[in-house]
């Protein structure tokens, strides 16, 4: 079993390669080779099997040729331009979120060996005239440029799964929080940044009301799910390989008692409320009454809890 | 007021620009200049107004530079490699569909003028999971690469439009029947041959039985909704420029009952009902029960009756 982790820098991907490394196994095959790519060469993980990293430009096809072998078995998909960034840079949000995505998918076509892909797309394909609850079989009508390139990778994964290019599988992932490590370019970064700083013990900005609600996962439910996701058959997937990754939706105040619930009340008074308008135009587009059918059957699971969420970020992630 | 037809040499394009040239109106201004580009020089058309034909390769941004100027106003982006050819030959359907697409857009972007483009999608967007009744706002779930082309150039036109890049609007047309001329590689070929074939005293192959339902619209209506589609303006079509076309349902049975009724018993006499399964594969995934809300309210329309489709024929396009 080998794997090539595709955005293997990032922060999902370092937390992928940490769990692989733990269980060792992958489709019900020991792991002999994990490659962590990135457009900046990732931290390697300790593991009991070979690990790589490496630098690759997944907008060149020439550098997803090296990275993407005949041996290459799972492919996991992770790399992308995030929101705010692909808002503002459109050519580089389209050369790696959209290109990207289909060098990616053509490799695999001239290989022959149909790998299993597993993608991720995010619920910012929802928005305007998509009607609520939102899911599986939802309008896809994104409100950014990320969303709409990943809406188009959605449509690529299942049409190179139906041709027999690959053996894909798509998901679709809520808010990711708490997020550790540094802030990104995400328009939902205050989602993560107003519980990790504050549990830090450092000031924080709430650019939104505390009403305002939204679908969050935590890191580590993630990680299990993206690896539940590779281990799912293609009988079990069938024809429509695209589908929501299951979350909770919570209000920004009840996220907050919930930190003060583990954590004491300290943290919350670190939180500033300015509001930024930049950032509430985005978030404002983005929908919460989200309902994941397909995967809840399938055995992907959501957090329980807030409070285990920050659990989690304490246990996992706390420098 | 200055046209280009991407496209301008197929049939659809051919009776646009005829229509044009009578009306030498578009969006309340005198038609100043046309052009028609295809991948093959295209026919010219007799007008009132200046007409140029041109070859254009859609797949090659060079060439989209020569096509789109910075005096086009209003770009028909008809141009499209079918649904069994773009089913047998992956690579050009994705030349042409995916990529033809992004380089006019790219063309547009960079030109910075903000041109009014009409794209033409296809019912081919719909299918597997969707669920029926099938809209504006139905989960995009083709079985086909052409569908799957189709629904990316759909989430293009808005994004590109959102970004203030172009005027876009996207109609997702129904299969068009009765179609002049010879047959292209589409599988739903048989739905115009059966009628045009008989109708020209030849015979004709029905590949499926007489109780296919399936979604129509004449060339004639296509032509008029698309004049009206570039008519729409920005604030009625609204943030979605993504809309059904209006079509009828109508079985096999029903159409050749109105052939028979508007012409005689001859032509019916002149169809072989031949099963061809790979024609019945493609065309089995297609979807029938699909309403044009929007289009509809915004005044487009579909042919009142298949006699009238059949009289259509006989007046603009029986050799």
């Amino acid at each position: 079993m080998n794997i090539l982790i595709l955005g293997g820098g990032g922060v999902v991907g370092q937390k992928l390669a940490a769990s692989l490394a733990r269980i060792a196994t992958l489709r019900g095959q020991r792991i002999a080779h994990l490659t962590l790519a990135d457009i900046k060469d990732p931290a390697p993980v300790d593991a009991p099997f070979a690990v790589a990293t490496t630098v690759c430009d997944i907008a060149d096809p020439a550098s997803v040729a090296l990275a993407i072998t005949p041996q290459t078995d799972v492919i996991y998909l992770l790399a992308a331009i995030v929101s705010s960034h692909a808002e503002e840079d459109f050519d580089t949000g389209m050369k790696i979120n959209l290109f990207g995505t289909y060098n990616v998918l053509e490799r695999c076509r001239q290989l022959g060996t149909q790998p299993v892909v597993v993608f991720t797309s995010s619920i910012a394909i929802y928005g305007g005239e998509a009607a609520d609850p939102l899911g599986d079989h939802s309008y896809p009508n994104p409100q950014t440029s990320y969303g709409g390139q990943k809406a188009i990778g959605e449509i690529l994964i299942n049409d190179y799964t139906r041709k027999g290019f690959i053996d894909g599988r798509a998901f679709r992932l809520p808010t990711i929080s708490v997020r550790p490590g540094l802030p990104n370019r995400a328009a939902s970064g205050f989602m993560s940044s107003i519980f990790r700083e504050p549990l830090n013990g450092q000031r924080a900005i709430c650019p939104v009301d505390a009403d305002f609600l939204h679908y969050y996962l935590s890191p580590r439910k993630c990680v299990e799910n993206l690896i539940k996701g590779a281990n799912l058959l293609a009988d079990d997937l069938g024809q429509n390989r695209v589908m929501q990754m299951p979350g909770r939706t919570w209000s920004i105040g009840q996220m907050i008692d919930a930190m003060t619930e583990v954590a004491g009340p300290a943290p919350a008074e670190l939180i500033d409320w300015t509001p930024q308008p930049d950032v509430q135009r985005i978030v404002s587009g983005w929908r919460w009454d989200i309902h994941a059918g397909k995967a809840t059957r399938l055995g992907l699971t959501a957090d329980d809890s807030f409070q285990d969420n920050i659990r989690h970020y304490l246990a996992d992630d706390k420098p």
